[in-house]
């Protein structure tokens, strides 16, 4: 059964209020906003990830969610398979690290065991509040996509992780990736929609418009991009960014550096523009549901 | 690392004061109770277990969790692994029961793809709300321990699934539990301490007795034992029953059925009796951490 298949199902059950019909990256209960994030072994992260990356990447992915609502971190729960000794206190130290980076807190969990060789399967659910929580849905006609920081470093990185050597700043953009939570508690409260860059900024963006019943056209030749990255088509669909994706007005003052990359109106689908001249979309946008 | 060494490093990271020190079930956080269970097939369920049934199982496990703190159910989040269609389709109808026998509803979740082979982990997060929250470190000297319903049933529904044949009764109290959740919103401003028996009736007794700093000893021939079920210490070693365990005053006017099995006095440890003798206590007390 595919993602879209099993959610389609999950839809036809009792689903709470808060679930927003499963359509958002957060749940809302009792004034919290609540995001849950699953990481397997050879699918998410590779067996020779550093441990502690794996444990700092797990937290920063689900707090990036909280970020694009403008929630506050409250803390989250953990469900963690022992399997062995060195690789369990490596990812303690990398879960230390990562919780006092971003001012978290341990709520509980769960510990199990895992038969012999399975492969991990690592869960962290995280709770914020004092949400502002713009959706992802909220884009309007003539509003500009704008996004924070830069893109594709983590693209870049994960090429160096792969080949073991490169640029160590971009080889953190893609292992320790530092959630955007001040900037998302200042801009929640103005912008229209916003969600964070995970998948890619091509598909992501095309998310928003989707949700938003627009059209969004992206202009390559404006994403911004991190010293030593060039190519910006790479780059916009590598995804792994956790940069804050937003729509606001063209002229909207906006509190955080963020760098205007398209414009919604009316229609649907996403157009690609280099230096205002359409080019062809690209054959993958980004990452897809259930291929990670 | 064994879970004990597990939770002790845990302990030395920030930890939230809903938290209650990793000590507890269930965390608090804005008025809301929150669990966290995870299944591991080969570990806590075997691969030709009933996909339906081992949904329930996942639910009212953790609905458990929250009938033990006297909550109201809110909601859960689903972290579910897909594998193949038939086996996740069979869950989705288990779960769809699961949720409208307890009143519960959906709030969101994570599907992931896994490597071919792994065994399946899943996780449900379960909320709830208005809960008197006994802890499980509140029961007096002298105070009565009891038990709801009857004890051991689940035990012989184990060895009845692995047989192939037996009771459907007892096979159904091991494979589709029912947390005590109108009992425990009933119990729960009543007594001094609360959990459910979840790895043994003797074990969770000694836990309940240890964290209140007090000796309990169990009388044998009290423990109520279902019809078919005969063997009193078989059965308060096998866990999964999913039954109350609480401390009250001896007098207490209870308002639901339940057995007093034991009671707490001064001092540490566990006492076993049968007809009022002193009787050796088994090898095992019940499941052990990091045993399933």
């Amino acid at each position: 059964m595919t993602e879209a298949d099993f959610l389609a199902r999950l839809r036809t059950l009792p689903l709470h209020p808060g679930a927003h019909d499963l359509a958002d990256d957060t749940a809302a209960l009792a004034g919290l906003t609540i995001t849950t994030d699953t990481l397997v072994e050879g699918v998410h992260f590779l067996p020779h990830d550093p441990a502690g990356d794996v444990a700092w990447k797990l937290v920063a992915t689900n707090l990036s969610d909280l970020a694009a609502k403008g929630a506050r971190v409250e803390g989250i729960l953990l469900n963690y398979p022992l399997r062995d000794a060195a690789w369990d206190a490596a990812f303690l130290d990398g879960l230390a690290q990562a919780l006092a980076a971003f001012g978290c807190a341990l709520l509980g969990g769960d510990t199990v065991t895992l038969p012999a060789g399975a492969p991990r399967v690592l869960t962290v659910t995280a709770f914020g509040a004092e949400a502002a929580a713009p959706p992802r849905s909220g884009a309007r006609d003539g509003d500009a996509l704008y996004v924070t920081g830069t893109i594709g470093d983590a693209g870049a990185g994960l090429a160096i992780a792969r080949a073991g050597h490169g640029d160590a700043v971009l080889l953190a953009r893609y292992r320790r990736p530092r959630p955007r939570l001040a900037e998302g508690r200042a801009l929640a409260p103005l912008v229209h929609a916003m969600m964070d860059v995970s998948d890619g900024l091509l598909i992501d963006a095309a998310r928003m418009a989707a949700a938003s019943g627009l059209a969004v056209a992206v202009e390559l030749g404006a994403v911004p991009l991190a010293r030593g990255v060039t190519d910006a088509l790479a780059a916009a669909t590598a995804g792994d960014d956790y940069e804050l994706l937003f729509a606001a007005a063209p002229d909207a003052a906006l509190p955080v550096a963020a760098t205007r990359v398209g414009t919604f109106s009316a229609g649907a689908g996403l157009t690609l523009t280099q230096d205002g001249d359409n080019v062809p979309l690209p054959a993958s946008l980004g990452y897809q549901h259930g291929l990670r």
